[in-house]
């Protein structure tokens, strides 16, 4: 996709004027900044610093990773914005009732609260729900909205793979009775241009229909209530080979061999354009009426994708079923092929950073009339593509810088406090971002010390000489060279030396 | 303060390339958005509907709150990052142990969650205990911090006054051992910048010290166990009046009548440096140690004060008092005076907006041996604020535009949906925030009222001239001027209309 506005804008924005990838540049030497946190208790802390620990699956994100991930969320949501969504914000409680039978098996994972007094209140599991909630709240039918914020489940913590109990989601989704596939296209087309302005490497967009697959389920003579375990079975598939896929689906799921068989003649299929037109003549799933409209829609899905230029990292692939039960149409996952500059032979999948899929039905269970909503959504795994930009980052030695300060105001003698505070109060108001140091008489090699430590581009300092003169010694903390500035330019000269 | 550059800055950024203020502009007219949300469950609903409540005291955000939350958050931010502050986040669930011990009476207000097979957990409470546990855990003894989350009451909510169960806080802290009032001033700094950026009327800073008051409870002859039952019953005089407080004092809190007389005489002064040179000459007062400290500390947070241009704005008052234990220095707290644009005679406090103080023995409490960091920071009252603003948007009859779409792809023919989508594929690609309508044919009236209603600036048109041409129509939506602009320039014009 190339470069694209809006990332490396937002991206610079953030940090503070300078036009920086998400990850490269503005640095400061590794080592100078605030300490790793631990992610938990250890069995042997005293009783004394029992309180010092955090619950399990939880974490502090210390400044330089706050930062890494304030640019990363902005770079999401300046796609989303891109895409026209306007923001909503939920409470993190929610009623039980809300969340109850809505998560299959999972429901178990839902993190409760102590009654409150006859409220039975719980901690959120998605965003999702709260959304659908919201619109059937607000009898709303139509809508494209963004959410991004924290979600919780009691879940076993993974934390070395970036699983934990307390994470963000990052979801954009399109509420609406529209004609067929061109909010979908729009989903495919939001996780291509985020994965491409991260520079996240090859990555691949699976695609397929809860239509099709039921379909496939029911020419193989599957019979319905078997619809769903058959469907978390093949789930498998993209972790386990096929044998073992079937012999679950024989074994546990009770399906017979035959069927098996069949399923598995379908289900190992991915391809493009020229397999769902194979699909579409396929004697018996072309006789399926869900599966033939699952493989027209899919047809004109990849009619759309092609005119936004992206099929070529688009795979519609028989395999994918993703877990929840509430999808109801066009599913998708987006996996990361392999990390750059790992050298390796074959592409090796790390895992999936992006899904989404299509959700009929969920607005009705909360409409009293059970009035549907059609909606499509995606949801950015921004926790595993955090997990892998800061791997890279730590790899590199680089460091982020933690703050944008722009000046930082120093003296070169004592007795000078006054004229410190002074001058900084005249940036402030200016709109210059600056700091000092807390000490009535710092050193002056303390105070660039600090400036290089902490990734200061320029010093402006006043000693006696120079409030003699009426000027400010502006030093470029890289370069180490120094100019005398008439106090009134000073402001002037620091924005234009900050300009991208 | 006058025109401070980032405020501005971060809300056109926010705004997507328009400078404006928090509230005026962009806005599109009143009644064309999504509908507002109801603040709970009506006992008269059915069962059917009961999982559409939300929890008592929570609230959903519609997009044009969270479109105006956003703005007010990010000036507030863009304030703590002027001041060189990074940011930290901490889990929403702490250990209950971290929790307890450090409100006082309010510990009943805590959220606790169902035991989660031996963890203990709870939400939190505010970000001071949260940052302070942070500081000990990983042994920082030197940091600025900010922090914008979201905290948890079991509180009576009052939702008219802005007062909610789940509700966002904005802390800045500065952590660390510095020369005195140094960093206390800048706090002040802050909330005088944020106060003033924000436009909200006008506003006073008070300013006390605990060290003072306690000298005071202890030369008026108020026994040491009484001093905190005593402070949380001064904290009482903005809302009551004297005779009220006095007799609290000496009915409930168990004061001799004498000290409350002595203890009032103090409590109802307020004043600039004057006052503290009078109390520094206090025969009484400036016998006692801690007052004397307190009163000398001051002396020289109005010197920086004064080099920082705010005194104005600021009032020494000895009723100041604060409710937490866990204070030990400089406290303060702004108040709006009166509301803009209401014509009263007397200004009328509105109530706090901002507040916060030095606690230098909060960390300790989480070390192992008690070591101590020094800290002082500030809160912003982002509910109340809110709220301001929020009446303020209704009684103006404006509305903020939600989203950020600049150009609108439209066609005025049937069967041209492939042109829109290959346009606005190439505009996304090029970083333009670019939307269109999800129908294969829609007529181009409702296209352009679509424009309308969601405050879309320009709308680019192609129709089957403008594909056999090579051009597209732009239209400037505000003034029905079209223009044919060649297809290879389309994405540099938008660009240039668009630029501030």
């Amino acid at each position: 996709a190339g470069n694209r506005g809006p990332l490396s804008r937002q991206v610079r924005a953030a940090a503070g004027g300078e036009r920086v990838s998400v990850l490269k540049t503005p640095k400061v030497k590794a080592g100078s900044g605030a300490a790793p946190v631990g992610t938990g208790c250890s069995p042997a802390l005293s009783p004394l610093t029992a309180a010092l620990c955090l619950g399990q699956g939880t974490r502090d994100h210390p400044p330089a990773q706050a930062a890494l991930r304030d640019r990363l969320l902005s770079a999401v949501v300046s796609c989303f914005k891109r895409h026209g969504a306007a923001a909503i914000d939920t409470p993190v409680l929610e009623l039980r009732e809300t969340l109850m039978g809505k998560y299959g098996e999972d429901t178990k994972l839902i993190y409760e609260l102590q009654d409150q007094g006859g409220e039975l209140l719980a901690l959120r599991y998605d965003l999702t729900v709260p959304f659908a909630r919201y619109l059937a709240m607000n009898k709303i039918t139509n809508m494209k909205r963004y959410h991004v914020a924290k979600v919780y489940r009691r879940d076993n913590p993974a934390t070395t793979r970036g699983r934990y109990r307390e994470f963000y989601q990052c979801d954009f989704d399109i509420a609406g009775q529209f004609d067929p596939m061109i909010p979908d296209a729009e989903c495919l087309k939001i996780v291509h241009e985020i994965l491409s302005d991260l520079q996240l490497g090859d990555f691949v967009i699976k695609v397929n229909d809860r239509r099709i697959l039921n379909g496939v389920f029911a020419v193989c003579g599957v019979p319905e209530n078997k619809f769903i375990p058959a469907c978390s079975t093949v789930d498998k598939l993209d972790k386990v080979p096929w044998e073992e896929v079937r012999s679950e689906m024989v074994g546990e799921k009770g399906l017979s061999p035959e069927a098996a068989d069949r399923i598995g003649e379908y289900v190992q299929l991915h391809g493009g354009l020229d397999l769902i037109e194979q699909l579409l003549q396929d004697p018996k799933l072309s006789q399926n009426k869900l599966a033939k409209e699952g493989l027209e829609d899919m047809k004109l899905l990849f009619e759309y994708l092609t005119l936004f230029g992206i099929t070529g990292k688009i795979s519609f692939d028989l395999s994918l079923a993703r877990g929840l039960d509430y999808y109801t149409g066009v599913i998708f996952e987006a996996v990361l092929l392999h990390q750059e500059n790992e050298h390796v032979e074959e592409p090796v999948s790390v895992g999936s950073v992006a899904g989404g899929g299509r959700y009929d039905g969920l607005v009705g269970m909360f409409d009293p009339k059970g009035r549907k909503v059609p909606c499509v959504g995606v949801s950015i795994g921004i926790e595993r593509i955090f997990s892998i930009l800061e791997q890279r980052l730590e790899a590199s030695g680089e460091k982020l810088r933690t703050t944008e300060t722009q000046v930082l105001v120093a003296t070169p003698q004592k007795h000078l406090l006054a004229a410190r505070l002074k001058l900084i109060s005249e940036l402030w108001d200016a709109g210059i971002k600056a700091e000092m140091l807390y000490k009535k008489d710092p050193k002056l090699l303390k105070q660039l010390q600090y400036c290089e430590d902490t990734g200061i581009p320029l010093a402006a300092i006043v000693g006696e000489q120079e409030l003699a003169d009426g000027v400010v010694k502006l030093r470029d903390v890289a370069t180490r060279e120094e100019v005398d500035i008439p106090r009134e330019k000073l402001v002037d000269e620091i924005r234009r030396r900050l300009e991208p």
